[in-house]
C-alpha cells in the first residue's frame, strides 16, 4: 500500500475532479502492475496498472488506495467492473469513496463476484494524499494550503515590499514543486499589482504542470486565463479543482483564515532577521489570544538548505 | 572533558566576573573528584575537584575546561600551584585562558613541573559554554542572548499587546531556566511599564537564581536594585556580567541587533496564528534584502510540548 500511495502522488494536481489514486498489483511476491489517475482524470489508477499486469492479474492482490468506482462513465472503464474481469484474489482498499452516491457499491460489487476485500489499510496517510478530492465531496470546496516564506522575524518583505528573495534555491525550488502538485493557485489582487506574479511552475521538465490562477479581489488588467473570486467562500464554485495554493499576501491570508477555509500550512522560513518588515498574515480578527490555541499540529519539517520547512495541518 | 563541560554550565550565570569553569580528576578509570566554579566565583573548579579527589589526585589525570589560572589572588590559591603541588600525571585543557595577561602562564607552570599537558580537546564546545567570560575579555561586553516568544507569524503580543500566552508551559519553563543561567536580564523601558516583569525565575528550587534586572531608556519608577542604560552600548560597563539576556520588546530588540550586540538568539514558537499582532522586532535599518542573509546559523533545536526552540548563533 505504501507504493500505492507513493503512485497517487504522481497525479497529485491533475485530476481534474477525480481523486489522485494510485494502484498495485502483486503476484507471488512481485509487481505486476502499476499505475496511478492520469491526467485530466482518465485513465484510472486502476485500469492503467490493470493494462500493464494483464493475465498476470489473475490471482494475483491488488492494492488501490480508494474504493475502485462503481458508476457507469462515457469517459472509460469502470473499474469494479474491470477488476472482476481480471479475476484477482484479493483487493486491498486504503479508504472507500467518499462519494455517498457510490460509496461501498465498489467494494461490494467485489465481494458479490466471490473476491475477498480489505478495507482501511494506512487509511489516514490515504486520506492525506488525496485530501484534495475528499475536501470537495466531504466540505463543497478544495482542499487549501496557505503557503507563506517568511523571516525568523515573521516577515514576509520589508517595509518598501522587496522580497526577492527571502529562502534560498532549495526552498523555492519545493516551494515551485508545490505549485506543480496545485490545481490551482491564489494570490490576493494587491499582490497580483505589486508582484505581478507568473505563478507558473518553473522546474525544468515540470512547465507544464503551471496551476490554474486565480484572484481574490477585483483587478481589471489580469490576463484573460486567470480565474477572479470576490470571496474566499466562491473557492466552492472552482470547477475541477482540488488542490488549491494560497500564496498571500496578508490580507488575503487573513481572509482565508478568518474564514476557516485554510486546511494546511506550508511555513517556509529562512535564518535573517529583517525587522519592521511586512507581516505574513493580516489581522484575522482574534479575540481571545486563548481562541488562538489548539487550531494547528505541525505535521512535517524538513531542512531545505539554510532554510526549514514546517507544515502544519488543521486540528479539527 | 564532556563530564567536564557539563560541569560546567552548573556554574553558569553565577561566577561574577569569572569563568564558568568546569574540571573532573580521573584515576585509573574512576572519576576521584569533581569541581565548577561557585557562586561569585570562588571556589574555582580546579580548587573543589582537587579537594574532593584528595591524595587520590597524585597520578591521575585532571580534565579542565580552561587553562588554570597562575595570577595571585587574595581571594583564593593559584590553581596551577595548586595542580602542581597534587602531582597529578597529565592536565588535559580544553580552551587556554582568553585574557592575554594570564594566557598559557598556567599550562607553562604546569609544563615547567613535568606535567604532561595538552590543549584543545572539545575546546568549540568549552568556548561556547564558556562564552560569556570570553565575550567580556574579547569584546569587551557580555555575551547577549535575545530571547522571543512568537507565534507562527511572528508575533509576540496581539494587538492590544496581550501576551499571555503565547507559549505553554513547558516552553516558559525553559526560558525561566534561561533567566537562571544568566547574570542579568534587560527590558525596555515600555516593556518594563507595559507588563512590569518581575524578571526572576519562577522555578521551584532556583528563585535565588534571578538575574540583575536592568532596563533599556529611562523609567523613574522602576525598583531601586535594578540597573538601567541609555543605549545598548552602554552593555560593556555592566560589572560582573557574563552572560545577558534580553527580553523585549520590538524597539529594544531592535535597537540591540542594529548595534550589532545580539550573539544568540532563541527562539520559542508556538503553534497558534495570531494576525496582525505585534512584531518581535521592530526596525533595524536594514537597507538591502541581501544584506540580511548569512549572519545566523542554527545551533541547536527542541521541541517543548507544542512549542519549538530554536537557536541561532552569530555567524561572524
Amino acid at each position: 500500500m505504501a507504493v500505492a500511495l507513493a503512485l497517487s502522488e504522481r497525479g497529485r494536481g491533475r485530476t481534474g475532479a477525480n481523486p489522485n489514486v494510485g494502484c498495485v498489483i502483486v503476484k507471488k511476491g512481485i509487481i505486476v502492475g502499476r499505475g496511478w489517475t492520469q491526467p485530466g482524470g482518465r485513465p484510472h489508477a486502476e485500469e492503467m496498472a490493470l493494462a500493464e499486469a494483464g493475465a498476470s492479474a489473475n490471482g494475483a492482490d491488488i492494492y488501490v488506495t480508494m474504493e475502485p468506482c462503481a458508476h457507469e462513465s462515457t469517459r472509460g472503464p469502470t473499474c469494479s467492473n474491470a477488476i472482476i474481469d481480471a479475476k484477482p484474489k484479493r483487493v486491498i482498499v486504503a479508504t472507500l469513496d467518499a462519494d455517498e452516491r457510490t460509496r461501498r457499491r465498489g467494494i461490494d460489487r467485489l465481494g458479490d463476484a466471490g473476491i475477498t476485500v480489505s478495507v482501511g489499510i494506512r487509511e489516514p496517510e490515504a486520506r492525506r494524499a488525496m485530501a484534495g478530492f475528499l475536501s470537495r465531496v466531504e466540505n463543497a470546496r478544495p482542499f487549501v494550503t496557505l503557503k507563506l516564506a517568511m523571516s525568523l522575524d515573521g516577515c514576509i518583505a520589508m517595509a518598501d515590499g522587496t522580497s526577492q528573495w527571502i529562502t534560498g534555491d532549495r526552498a523555492r525550488a519545493h516551494a515551485h514543486l508545490e505549485r506543480a502538485r496545485s490545481d490551482a493557485i491564489l494570490v490576493g489582487a494587491g499582490t497580483a499589482k505589486a508582484d505581478k506574479p507568473g505563478l507558473d511552475v518553473r522546474i525544468d521538465g515540470l512547465t507544464d504542470h503551471s496551476p490554474q490562477p486565480v484572484i481574490l479581489g477585483n483587478d481589471p488588467e489580469i490576463p484573460d486565463h486567470w480565474l477572479q473570486i470576490a470571496e474566499p467562500a466562491e473557492i466552492a464554485g472552482l470547477a475541477d479543482i482540488n488542490w488549491l495554493l494560497v500564496e498571500g499576501g496578508a490580507t488575503t491570508a487573513a481572509s482565508f483564515l478568518q474564514a476557516g477555509l485554510i486546511d494546511r500550512l506550508m511555513l517556509y522560513r529562512a535564518p535573517i532577521i529583517i525587522g519592521g518588515g511586512l507581516p505574513g498574515i493580516g489581522d484575522i480578527g482574534l479575540q481571545k489570544l486563548g481562541d488562538a490555541h489548539g487550531q494547528w499540529r505541525r505535521t512535517d519539517r524538513r531542512e531545505l538548505g539554510q532554510d526549514v520547512l514546517e507544515i502544519y495541518e488543521h486540528a479539527a
